[in-house]
């Protein structure tokens, strides 16, 4: 079983903050984060992964920030931190292919991976919020189709630098006074439609040739798009048998793009709410649901939904019917939340509060044997590589599931007792991807240059 | 006196990594940095300093490489690699405002600000090589004028978004459920000739209030530019006369933008050989000059001069007047070369070896109270307000400067014994800028939203 450990915000929980045992004001401070590696690498965990946002949701009334809207630092500046205090602990980020460039990206990841040995995994996004666009000088974000088709360029851009040194190409022989060896690098001269980029990177080859690719689009676009270019799918899932129907529908479409499911750990996010007995996880459950004030939920909401406007509906009455604008589009966010609310029948403050509460979309309430006994089922049924364990606050949550669920997982034969490798790519099991320029010289243009 | 350790990749003089002090193939291994962060804060060191370049310099022929072009690693990664190892260092890394963009770099730096609590400073630069454009999608580099407009548009903006959380921003109250407050959080509304910024940044204001903000330029746009916004200026003089005259002509600039002296530290750079004798110290000199191959510094010096060709060039002969090309724009590099050239009347090889040797423009040879003498000297005689030191090699170049030289200029009472504050702004003697929103309530745009 693959772990990795979501450090999100303000923990998986959306008022996870609150609690006492989660940190105080401690989103800009690298002891905090330093701390939480540590305890992930004593976890065994294969890594930690990075939300990220280049923005704010767009507000209405102040009251929606509380709790909701956090300081948010550039992932590989935490990563970097977190890297200089662990040795073996892969360190995931999010980076958004709409509003960087592939030249600054993938030297910053391959920097990232030098500087860890190893270590590092890009969450490949493509950003949805009209407000990142309005940062980066878009009057509205790209639609769908184009952002895809732009993150495909953009990924296809960013492995040939990763490969535009070759092994060897750094000699650094103080004998003959040849630092490299020019006939390993390549310029990559690539013209598409989004980026021309003329290479090479000013970084040699990643320890692990290409950072860990990580997708989480959960769209048919998406999916599309993790099926050809994901080594790990972070997703969402409610039940098991979505999960196991997701897994079979992301392995039949890895044969298209010449893959097999050995390449591909698929990760459901879990907020596992533990205690000492099942009583005692639902006291913490309750605890927790309480301290999420009623217009937050109701704010979350109408994000969710397409940024809708429901301070005119009743609370208490079900769902009104949504504007043609927030129907527009593919949005599985949306999708999921509408078929919740149908499913279930619940009224606007209760379906607000559900949808509020868990962010990864499947929250454990139980003692560590249940968390574990439920991931193990989840494995075993095939709806999972691995888990995304989103601690409803942190560090507490994150260390009970290291002190007492990761113990029960290794005695049960299903969890590591030490690292199996030195990479994350070695230690989830991935294997190092083939240097284009290895495998067809061809490719290495303006041969009279270089 | 005020000191960065410049981290040059190979090391202040150009065949200095050939020497048998320097590190062995080290430019992507983190305990090479984290060892320089280490030795330079045992030398009381205010900061360590990062040059960049995203790209690489245009080469005719393979043998350019050697030694010149090494790999390049992202400075922000590095300096937070840095950051873990270190407690009081500053940590400068140069970044273009040409190929980046203002809200993801605010946030890089600010993120990296919070990180080390209060020790980010930012080398602003606006990028000069065709090939770096080439990685960014362009067919040439942006006009002179075109690039400093920009690059004030861009500290402009990255202004504003570091003070977009104004104090009391963050509350983080776990018994009201407040995280933020919003009344202390403000849009910017940036709408320029190169950006639309919407804001805030996802980034409460750095510790610093803004990261040091360093400059180089050295033309007459750079320097205005550098007078209206530089705390630190990098700079490189061959004489202790041109090194005064340019710091008064600096201080004499100042008065048009508000500003005084206080607030500006002139800092050149120099590349100390150190031998335990002078014979000891011009043994090592030409030690290391005989280590640059002739075609190496010739080719170095056709991309100084503007990236001509000297192929068909006398080495034994004098420069040939340069092409129009070369000749067009504001270049300072390539007028201190030409200056050089018709001052000494050097013949082409000598020209080159001499320009290729030394990347700082001035080379001390000589004791460790020789090279104390000289920083004293410009010190006294207001050439400077400390130095950019540039070894040789490293890191023997910078643990001969720290272990030999630091002692000395303690002595004399030129240089601290121990760090004065906590942060870089604060050991620099900078003070925290006022933020424009503190200053000016009528600035915070959109009430009816936030």
């Amino acid at each position: 079983m693959k772990l990795l450990a979501f450090l999100m915000q303000t923990g998986g929980h959306i008022a996870g903050w609150r609690h006492s045992r989660a940190a105080d004001n401690a989103l800009c401070d690298a002891d905090y984060f330093r701390a939480l590696g540590r305890t992930a690498e004593k976890g065994l965990f294969d890594g930690v992964f990075l939300a990220d946002y280049l923005g704010y949701h767009p507000v209405r009334g102040a009251s929606v920030f509380a709790g909701l809207e956090t300081p948010k630092l550039d992932p590989l500046v935490v990563l970097a931190t977190i890297a200089a205090e662990t040795r073996h602990l892969g360190l995931i980020g999010t980076a958004s292919t709409t509003y960087n460039h592939p030249y600054d990206l993938a030297r910053r990841f391959a920097s990232l991976d030098h500087m860890s040995r190893g270590r590092a995994g890009w969450n490949i996004v493509t950003s949805t919020m009209e407000n990142e666009a309005h940062n980066y000088g878009f009057d509205s974000h790209l639609a769908h189709g184009d952002r895809y088709a732009r993150a495909e360029e953009f990924v296809a851009v960013a492995r040939k630098l990763w490969d535009s040194w070759q092994e060897g190409a750094v000699v650094a022989d103080k004998a003959s006074g040849r630092y490299t060896d020019p006939s390993r690098i390549s310029a990559v001269d690539h013209e598409g439609t989004n980026f021309r980029v003329a290479g090479p990177l000013t970084v040699p080859r990643p320890p692990q040739g290409h950072p860990v690719l990580v997708q989480a689009g959960a769209s048919a676009t998406g999916q599309r798009f993790a099926a050809a270019t994901a080594e790990v799918i972070f997703t969402s899932h409610p039940t098991i048998e979505t999960a196991k129907a997701f897994r079979s529908a992301m392995h039949a479409q890895l044969a298209g793009f010449g893959r097999t499911p050995d390449g591909l750990k698929i990760m459901p996010a879990v907020t596992p709410v533990i205690g000492r007995t099942l009583a005692e996880a639902e006291d913490l459950k309750h605890e927790l649901d309480d301290l999420i004030p009623a217009e937050i939920a109701i704010s979350k909401l109408e994000g969710l939904l397409g940024n809708i406007d429901l301070s005119q509906a009743d609370p208490d009455g079900p769902l009104p019917p949504l504007p043609e604008t927030a129907l527009a589009g593919q949005n599985s966010t949306r999708d999921r939340v509408l078929e919740l609310a149908e499913r279930e029948g619940l009224p606007v403050r209760e379906l607000a509060r559900r949808v509020a509460a868990g962010r990864t979309g499947h929250t454990i309430v139980g003692t560590a044997e249940d968390v574990a006994g439920t991931l193990i089922e989840w494995e075993k049924q095939g709806a999972a590589d691995g888990f995304v364990i989103s601690a409803p606050f942190l560090p507490g949550g994150l260390e009970d599931f290291v002190d007492h669920v990761v113990p029960i997982l290794q005695d049960r034969g299903h969890f590591r007792r030490e690292y199996e490798g030195a990479t994350l790519r070695e230690n989830l099991g991935l294997t190092v991807p083939v240097n284009a320029f290895d495998l067809d010289p061809g490719l290495r243009s303006r041969p009279e240059i270089w």
